[in-house]
């Protein structure tokens, strides 16, 4: 345990040198595979996949014997912290995750269980010790957790939603009851995601899907100042290495500068930001993972070829850079599209690191921002 | 015709000092009101409110007659245009606009009427005429179109969506098929406004409701350039006095600076964009309209005024705000906290121009961006 045949994807989060850009995709085991939808139909149910170490690492696998990566991520559900403390998380057809017991008071608030992440979440960490020793070294293993914010969303919404009505009347009327929230989750988060490092996780990322909904003075409040509690809070070094922390604001893209004072490691960006912007911005302090937009895996291959090379060439030369989608692969992309998008990755960056180590002027960002 | 009894609007949105800070709401005629929805059932359906000029007037006022606002607003639905372009809109409860002849291919496109504002489009121009009629001098009545990119989501989805595949396969794929259709919609949507104006509309506005799910470039080039075409050739005199013209891209916050270069007069900002920090990047060359998150709406009367305070306050003093939510008003707020902030947004600008007439510094931003 603990070398890895390639850690291209580490050294990029740490903004150490490359050969080329390492890649991996949000949500790259999932339905857009037919192996996944197989090994989801055995499970029966989707919380039964997640609650299934050996069908978990399975899943996690299978990407990675189709594609190029360089990277795992642990099959799991960003719900599984919830359901822990007590919400009582169901998969519905067609309406999504619904918890059975939301947080609307206090009173459910101080009721919530704190789980032991060898306990309640043991099949988590059972997960990623099962995948760990199948990987074997080939590529890091990626842990992570929703953000408390968005784990907060769920939790009071009792599910999905368009609006936010109930959580943002929970930080508008009852403020102290928010933070209450949020500060519990953070601290189960915190446990969770060293409980995965404990077990194995190489790097750790915080999905917060549902930030950009709020003002910059909330998000600054509800949201990433519970990621900061995060950074500060977790494990960075296992097994003689840095573990790197992404954190991932999805339509946070005004925000990247604060997001990078938090002293993660690497932000993830969405598409709604180019990457020379990014850059421009906070590319000294952290690395940057992106940001391709998802719908273009629905395009042509030649399409998607361009649109990858367009993506290396607005980050530009010089390391720091991990390849993904800037948000997750939808269900109907073509998986021909993915091994496209991935064996470009790996030609471009090549010869664009070759081109620079030779000492010729690497290509500069052609696709700036707006202005 | 012509005289203006509160014209404190059409002066913010030139910039042009105001002894208050005028307000109006986004969707302010709409099912919050429980004279809406009774309006509402006498016209059978919301189409036929639409086409009903007397109905629609009848809506438009009923917001003034309850709260003191600054200004009116057309009552009218941006999917007018594709319906008038033969697409056949139809609203099904629960599942929103349906097109049941969405556009998909190029002959689709090529098959689309152009439609004559005072024929296909005359009930709209109706409802305008009727409505100044009505409003006879009380306040400025602003026209609206969609833009060009949020009408072709539509059209080429055939309704709403969440995810965007289809309109982005065909920018991704077909962008000439693209392009085509969203030369058609600017047209259509120049004639369309032009009319609203020569029926009597004193102020314009367009919704890019989608634009934010586009990546800068793809902004830019597929959303942003068609507002450019309407800015440079709408009509912007009228009855002697300038006719302004908004530009509102729902999550646009990152792309401000190349959305004032339009030439708009102003920009809305939804609540994800401290005011002060539009302000300093463009509020040089517009006036700023918004930017209070509708979800406070459905905190306490307190709330409000507090969030009124931080908004202003966050504009700051001098000429060139509009008071406005930064989305539309959700139909589950009370129609008391509307009259709230409505009367706060008076109090609090009246006393602050007060200040400042009186040479005391007036009060800087409390509330700044999130760094």
């Amino acid at each position: 345990m603990g070398t890895l045949d390639n850690d291209l994807f580490l050294r990029a989060l740490l903004r150490l040198p490359t050969e080329r850009t390492p890649v991996w995709i949000m949500r790259q085991a999932g339905r857009y595979l037919r192996e996944y939808k197989a090994t989801r139909t055995r499970a029966g149910d989707f919380m039964s996949l997640c609650k299934t170490p050996e069908l978990a690492c399975e899943v996690t696998l299978q990407p990675l014997d189709r594609f190029n990566l360089d990277a795992a991520i642990l099959f799991s559900d960003i719900l599984t912290v919830p359901d822990a403390m007590g919400m009582e998380l169901r998969f519905t057809e067609g309406e999504g995750p619904l918890f059975d017991k939301p947080v609307r008071c206090r009173a459910d608030i101080e009721a919530l269980n704190i789980p032991d992440p060898e306990d309640e979440l043991g099949y988590v960490m059972d997960a990623v010790r099962t995948i760990r020793t199948a990987l074997d070294g080939r590529v890091p293993l990626i842990g992570f957790s929703g953000s408390p914010w968005t784990l907060a969303t769920y939790a009071v919404e009792g599910g999905s939603t368009r609006d936010f009505n109930r959580i943002k009347s929970m930080i508008f009327d009852c403020p102290d009851d928010a933070h209450r929230l949020l500060s519990l989750l953070a601290d189960v988060v915190v446990d969770y995601l060293n409980g995965q490092v404990a077990a194995g996780a190489q790097a750790l990322m915080v999905f917060d899907t549902w930030g950009g909904v709020l003002s910059p003075r909330d998000y600054s409040e509800f949201s990433l100042s519970y990621m900061n509690k995060i950074v500060a809070n977790v494990t960075r070094e296992a097994e003689g290495r840095r573990v790197p922390i992404i954190l991932f604001t999805k339509n946070g893209g005004q925000w990247l500068e604060a997001m990078a004072d938090s002293g993660c490691d690497a932000l993830g960006i969405d598409w709604t930001t180019s990457l020379s912007e990014a850059r421009r911005r906070v590319g000294d302090r952290v690395a940057l993972q992106g940001n391709m937009d998802p719908a273009i895996l629905l395009s042509s291959p030649d399409r998607v070829r361009q649109e990858v090379k367009a993506v290396l060439e607005s980050y530009g030369s010089g390391p720091g850079h991990v390849f993904n989608l800037g948000h997750g692969i939808h269900q109907s992309a073509d998986p021909e599209n993915v091994a496209v998008l991935v064996d470009a990755v790996r030609e471009f960056s090549e010869s664009a690191a070759r081109a620079t180590s030779r000492g010729l002027t690497a290509p500069g960002p052609l696709v700036d921002a707006v202005r």
